[in-house]
């Protein structure tokens, strides 16, 4: 079958409006909204159903067609985004957008993959319910995407990621086959649980078509506070002080350095520092609660006394109404963008250890770059609850053409190899893609990253699901 | 390989102390608790480390021996019992029973297969944290078996199934490589999640040696409510208002028909009716929270006001101290050792639906069991809060070696599908075992069906992890 042919055939099934062959057409779907990968395709596909998507992926089963699921294109490793040899049809859910069910006391929610994320978390407020995933892109991203990625964000700590918001799952197989696994169960041991492979494996098991998603009760108090450490270590006992004193209402705990606040004061317009004096660490922290009243603020205060008391926490503020509340998320928020406003080379590393083990990582690793590369300042902030750091080497007027420019892969290499020394992740939140395939090679074990491959080929032999991502391609491969 | 050299090769890995041939030793071993299923085996093989048992698989797959997993064997569907055939070697982990390592900063704790639950939860809260798997067998059954069977219990409303208590693990696969998945990380994106196909594969798959498990938070007050509903549809509501008033500190939530009281008031000695006047149904609702004082208490008793304003409860009394809470909980936990006291044959179903068709469910399925099947007794309780009910059928006066009690097939199959047409589960906690191949042939689509064969086929091609057992026996088994 000729690629003319093909794409006459897929027409047939998704209409002139499902299919867009014109290269100003393609154009945002073949590179990433960074503009880091670029790849070419013959065409976009945009299915209206499961049934079209099965259809499709049939159709390229039979011919060998590769195929790259897409939603919103707001990844961070390049996994939605075609190879450049231009043989890989790109198919977009994005006009599967619908909600199909909320359910308000099974605490559920059915929806079409190409919902986008903001939309959702919209519906769930109406019903009176929260959809706790959030993160930087909930605008344009679709839970299609959050969910072949396992996407984090700040809600972690209280509500997990993505994969713990899914109670069911339907999957077009990579034969064109649908799975229905559209069950709202909260428990269901019926077998080996299918869902959690296809969650996070970047498109390359299957498309996932729809999803159950789990609500909660919504909170309707929150208490913001900005509060200075003298230390990390001195943030982690903060934190179990928090949570022995508040349980789950721990909603998000983030830690920010004092060079990211000058960053952002810096940078940012409208920012002022929160607290009177400097100091080396801060947490940002959010409790929430399904009670209204002041109850949940009184607990932060006397949580935060007691932390005062062990010398836990130097200097304090709450916030008093919402527009502080944001005020202050926004010192965090705006960590990257203003990071990005500095002239230099910055090494992102996106690293989970044990939450434990934070403070000795931080302290290593800092160590081991500034003896390496002079003149490295540590951009480092994340979600300190989860163990979860953005990590981020800066070398000062530095810029991609420079020669020491190569040097990237050596910063990443340092902060990397200690990770692994600490058993942790290089990827906590954003995925392989393409990004990470050498590091996938260089710290998986020989063990798992055969079970990988065995996966990858028992469940897509032809090798045409988003091939080249999360593993090299396998024989077989288009 | 005769079966005689392999056990004598098995003894040279293991020692004396780790094999048992001597009949009268196999016998708790090959069958099961309840004394429903027996089967027969050569040796009772019971390593003390991981290598030792990645060395016994290894023999095994070399020479085709099949191998049977077991934890502390009080499972209620058979999979840690041997077939009659004799072949299949049992593999206890009941020597590997250490607590590895505890991180109260962590929230985690590292644990070898054969630890029992109990000591685990013991461990915990020796260090301030809370384990929150509980369930009736917890004092001898192991954390090996709670996961290879994602087991159930009764905090599964606010902490989820075993499965989402687990960051890590290690698996002996099937040709005896060992798989390190042994990561403490509450963010790690890095390729498929491997350790969900192991967790309720029910040692099909592998044999999982080693787990890092979730802690949280202990809780140092809880609220115990045993209330009067007038329907099922009731306590549905007044589960969504608790929720809506109390969030997350809503522990367990449970419901009982008015003939399962009656049944524990007949039989178990030192019980009593908490109510004045009897009542068609009742809910019985813990809250929990780490915050000390009467706070929850007084949150429980306007939660519970606004429920009789709504008239969803009609009566209810809270528990004054543990004794009485320790007394309410009585109630609902000797449910079925009262019903094993009547005369009669009981078809027990342990079946799930979504939270918000309970209601509906148990009106339609006794409707088509007293229709069917005259003088049927329904004996139902559950985890409510979970979708989960306890749907028994008792025909009074029937026993086994009746002639009569061939309808247990007709009895489960008119329930089973109900729950099919509710899209329901008819194993929600306890998992497949040998009880419920039928049943997975029966209500499980053909792709699905596919689906876990495929990944049996590419895991364990030689077929020797606990054959027959979940999926019936495929090509290559033993």
């Amino acid at each position: 079958m000729t690629a003319h042919s093909i794409l006459e055939r897929i027409a047939a099934i998704v209409g002139p409006q499902g299919l867009l062959t014109d290269p100003r057409d393609l154009e945002p779907y073949v590179v990433d909204w960074r503009g880091i990968y670029r790849g070419a395709s013959p065409a976009v596909v945009r299915p209206a159903s499961t049934a079209e998507v099965a259809a499709v992926v049939t159709l390229c089963a039979g011919s060998g067609t590769p195929i790259v699921p897409q939603g919103g294109n707001t990844g961070m490793c390049g996994a939605a985004v075609p190879h450049a040899g231009g043989n890989e049809i790109v198919l977009s859910l994005a006009r599967m957008n619908r909600v199909i069910e909320l359910d308000a006391l099974n605490n559920t929610m059915t929806v079409e993959a190409g919902c986008v994320l903001a939309n959702i978390q919209q519906a769930a407020a109406e019903a009176d319910r929260l959809f706790p995933l959030s993160l930087g892109a909930e605008g344009s991203c679709q839970i299609g995407g959050n969910l072949s990625t396992n996407a984090g964000g700040v809600n972690v700590l209280r509500y997990g990621n993505t994969r713990d918001l899914v109670l069911g799952l339907e999957v077009v197989l990579p034969d064109g086959r649908i799975w229905n696994g559209l069950r709202s169960l909260r428990k269901d041991n019926t077998g080996y649980d299918l869902k959690h492979l296809f969650i996070g494996a970047e498109g390359t098991l299957g498309v996932i078509t729809a999803a159950v998603l789990k609500l909660y009760p919504r909170p309707v108090t929150t208490a913001t506070t900005w509060t200075a450490v003298p230390h990390p270590q001195a943030a982690l006992e903060f934190l179990a002080l928090l949570r022995g004193h508040c349980g789950d209402r721990v909603a998000a705990f983030e830690l920010v350095s004092r060079n990211c606040l000058d960053l952002v004061l810096r940078h940012i317009p409208g920012t002022r520092d929160p607290l009177a004096q400097p100091h080396d660490w801060y947490v940002l922290a959010d409790l929430s609660d399904s009670r209204a009243g002041a109850a949940l603020r009184r607990e932060l205060e006397l949580a935060l006394e007691a932390a005062m008391h062990d010398t836990l926490v130097s200097d304090a503020v709450i916030a008093e109404n919402d527009a502080q509340s944001r005020a202050l998320w926004r010192l965090r928020e705006t960590i990257p963008e203003a990071a990005r406003s500095e002239a230099g080379m910055l090494y992102r590393h996106d690293i989970a250890v044990a939450v434990s083990r934070i403070p000795e990582f931080i302290r290593e690793a800092h160590t081991a770059l500034r003896n390496r590369f002079s003149g490295v300042d540590i951009i480092c902030f994340g979600h300190l609850g989860d163990g979860n750091l953005h990590y981020n080497a800066f070398l000062p007027g530095r810029s991609r053409s420079d020669p020491a420019a190569r040097d990237a892969h050596d910063v990443t290499a340092v902060v990397y190899d200690i990770v692994q020394r600490y058993q942790g992740s290089f990827s906590a939140e954003h995925g392989i893609g393409l990004a990470k395939l050498g590091d996938m090679a260089r710290y998986k074990s020989q063990v798992e990253m055969a079970l990988m491959y065995t996966l990858k080929r028992a469940l897509d032999p032809r090798g045409i699901m988003n091939p080249g991502k999360v593993l090299r391609q396998v024989m077989g491969d288009g």
